[in-house]
């Protein structure tokens, strides 16, 4: 068993309201950054787990999503899995 | 100028408590994701913008991040800038 640190990051399905991004939309045309024309703002997710293999680390932060970390019906979720350095 | 889409990852300093995080550590050894051993949780944001360049673009939310989406006493951020394809 090795570690590994998933990186995973859930974000609004782009039909879905995301008060919170515009609130910081707003917020930085406030600080005349008038050149952003749009912001999501999601979760991000580092997550260190024991695991057998990447594919194996993937596969289980996958499900880990699908039952607890995104609500996929108003989420989309992407996993990254990179060796950890701890 | 062309559209850019930054992806901003702004995370936890590792000092600093996450209790979000231990919530969801909790929650995943509940249903039995037992080989989970830490969870940090932070924001990521997509953040649409028009610039002159790649590296402009960069620039740009770097400081975005410093003066708004960033609390650089406790959380530390990640910039990463795609072209946009919308």
């Amino acid at each position: 068993m090795r570690e590994w640190l998933g990186k995973i990051t859930v974000v609004p399905k782009p039909a879905v309201n995301d008060p919170q991004g515009i609130a910081v939309l707003d917020g930085l045309h406030s600080l005349d950054f008038e050149e952003v024309r749009q912001v999501r703002v999601g979760k991000h997710l580092d997550v260190r787990l024991q695991a057998e293999s990447q594919e194996q680390a993937n596969e289980q932060l996958n499900v880990m999503c699908e039952r607890l970390l995104a609500n996929t019906l108003i989420e989309s979720y992407e996993v990254r899995v990179e060796e950890s350095d701890e």
